[in-house]
């Protein structure tokens, strides 16, 4: 890391490239010789119409999003996609299924409810949500209008290893936390959404890739006009101003990711720091993981050590040593490092060593 | 200006004070010393609460805002209040009053029409929302749960001079394109909502600023729960990530509003840059306003001349010699120049200077 900035660990908004802050900067008071900051621009002109096309176009190939989906810049996060998605979808039949696997995907399950009849088709709640459940235990509804699920569980450190088969209903995914970090087959998905702040860029923006085919057909009629994703496809996500900067350091952000090899060399370096971490919590005596083997994430990783005193000092040295954000949510406790794929591998290999040396220097 | 940079009369998102922008580029990948980008921080820690604090403190100072009234930094702009509004007011006796006096109170109106029964209380309509009605004018229903108007009509390029008195009924306002542009009495408002995109920073925010009575009370079961004013005041605009990044420039802008003289500095800078163009509009033979005397914007200045050619050509020559964005919306045609907060008063004498040159040159 560069001498004056930290490792950030924080779950979001997290860490981002240096050099896209550094191009930010750089470009902040002048864009490209248009003697405006990227912030100042009309939305409906030339100069920003090209950075929101070019990030549209670079995502687009960056995700390799099929042309039977639509992407959209959209803004209250991860949060309004809880009510947007039941409002836009569960009219089909008045149902949809929900897998809870953490926080998130609960909160979303919660909103749904107000829209809607929902049948839970697997949960890990029994474990505090410490596991992934298997294919084979999911209890989908026959009619359902669409089947839920959160990619990876920011908060438990657990993500879901296959894609599950939904028959024909069209599988909705919350991908907050782990979008781009490695190639997914986006046919596969009726609609994919995610907050900015975790894999894309920072917060205030929120990507919604969907299958135009299900857009406007079972809108709620009390849909606000801009949460409805055919108003918004129809307006190429400007029916009103959009959060154009936070679209522009997302462009730059799709920029750098292709400069390191995309989303394929995204895989190969989460695997690779997560490997780091986990690696020493197979061989500590000290630091256990909290989700079970088969889930663990490559995004967020959770630990702790058998008392919360030593948890505190933990957190507290590993501040002083430049690691940042380190405290666990306090549904599980203990420690969380969130590596996202803006974390350099050395930021994952320090902190490895880190906690072998804090395991040397305070064995019982 | 300084020497690489446009005169943008932009009507949003807008031109920035130029020292708002390189305060932001500077610390941009350390913000004081935090090694931190405020983009990375979490909204939950100590370093982004402290400039989430300050941010609403400054505001409440700025806008002198009473304590019977709650700031809320929400997303999705004005628009996504059109339905928030309706959602969360409207239900007390299922009618609301609107004045139609533009282009966005008319979306606000037709967007509020989906929740209730809407009383066009008045509207300049007929003559293109060139003028705004007398307050002997307005026909205000018995029971509206509400009364809605939009302060400064950024289209039409006119504002109110009075604040409608509404006999108890509680007063909404949108005040996108002229908030913290004078003084006002926030006691007299039920709920003051602006985009930020004018004003007040980059687009990605929005400032409600809500007499708390009004939450909760009548709100709709299907209510998105981040639009709920209740939740967002329970949860100090954090329900769910804000847009904190955006939130930190407007702290930056309000500094810089503070260092002015507050909003007192701003409404006398407000008069003496619109008295440059309209003066030139009263001496002209070739340029003519398009609103009435009485209702002139001190924020948005519009004009044409006899012909489409003839503005054409003076846009085309404006923007070479560095005035940008003039053009006018669709709507009206002609010329608009945007001269918010953040114009320097050079930047409309220039223009105004321009513009006369302009007509000795093309007098025909």
């Amino acid at each position: 890391m560069s001498a004056d900035r930290i490792f950030n660990f924080s779950a979001g908004p997290s860490i981002l490239p240096l050099p896209v802050l550094c191009e930010a900067a750089a470009e902040m008071s002048n864009y490209k010789g248009s003697g405006m900051s990227v912030m100042e621009m009309s939305h409906r002109g030339k100069a920003y119409a090209a950075i929101f096309d070019e990030t549209k176009a670079d995502l687009k190939r960056v995700m390799n999003v099929p042309d039977t989906h639509e992407i959209l810049f959209v803004q209250g996060g991860a949060t309004l996609q809880f009510s947007a998605v039941p409002l836009n979808l569960i009219g089909k039949t008045g149902k949809a299924d929900y897998a809870l696997t953490g926080n998130f995907s609960t909160l979303a399950m919660k909103e749904a409810k107000r829209y809607g009849e929902i049948n839970i088709a697997c949960s890990s709640e029994d474990k505090n949500h410490t596991y992934i459940p298997q294919e084979a235990d999911i209890n989908p509804s026959q009619d359902a209008s669409y089947f839920h699920y959160c990619a990876n569980n920011t908060v438990y450190g657990t993500e879901w290893k296959y894609i599950p088969k939904t028959a024909g209903v069209p599988l909705v995914c919350d991908m907050s936390s782990n979008i781009m970090s490695e190639p997914i087959d986006i046919s596969k998905f009726g609609l994919i959404y995610a907050g900015a702040q975790k894999n894309m860029g920072p917060a205030g923006a929120a990507v919604v890739i969907i299958d135009k085919q299900l857009a406007g057909a079972y809108e709620h009629p009390l849909t606000p006009k801009l949460m409805s994703y055919k108003t918004m496809i129809d307006t190429d996500s400007m029916y009103n101003t959009p959060p154009c900067y936070t679209i522009y350091i997302i462009g730059l952000v799709l920029k750098w990711v292709e400069k390191q090899g995309g989303v394929e060399a995204m895989a190969k370096l989460k695997a690779e720091r997560a490997k780091y971490i986990y690696d020493v919590l197979d061989d500590s005596k000290m630091f256990a993981g909290c989700a079970d083997k088969s889930a663990r994430s490559g995004m967020n990783v959770t630990f702790k050590t058998a008392s919360e005193e030593l948890d505190a000092k933990f957190i507290k040295e590993a501040k002083a040593a430049g690691f940042d954000t380190l405290k666990g949510h306090r549904a599980v406790g203990g420690m969380r490092a969130s590596i996202y794929n803006a974390m350099p591998v050395e930021g994952a290999m320090e902190l490895a060593a880190f906690m072998r040396r804090f395991e040397a220097e305070n064995r019982a």
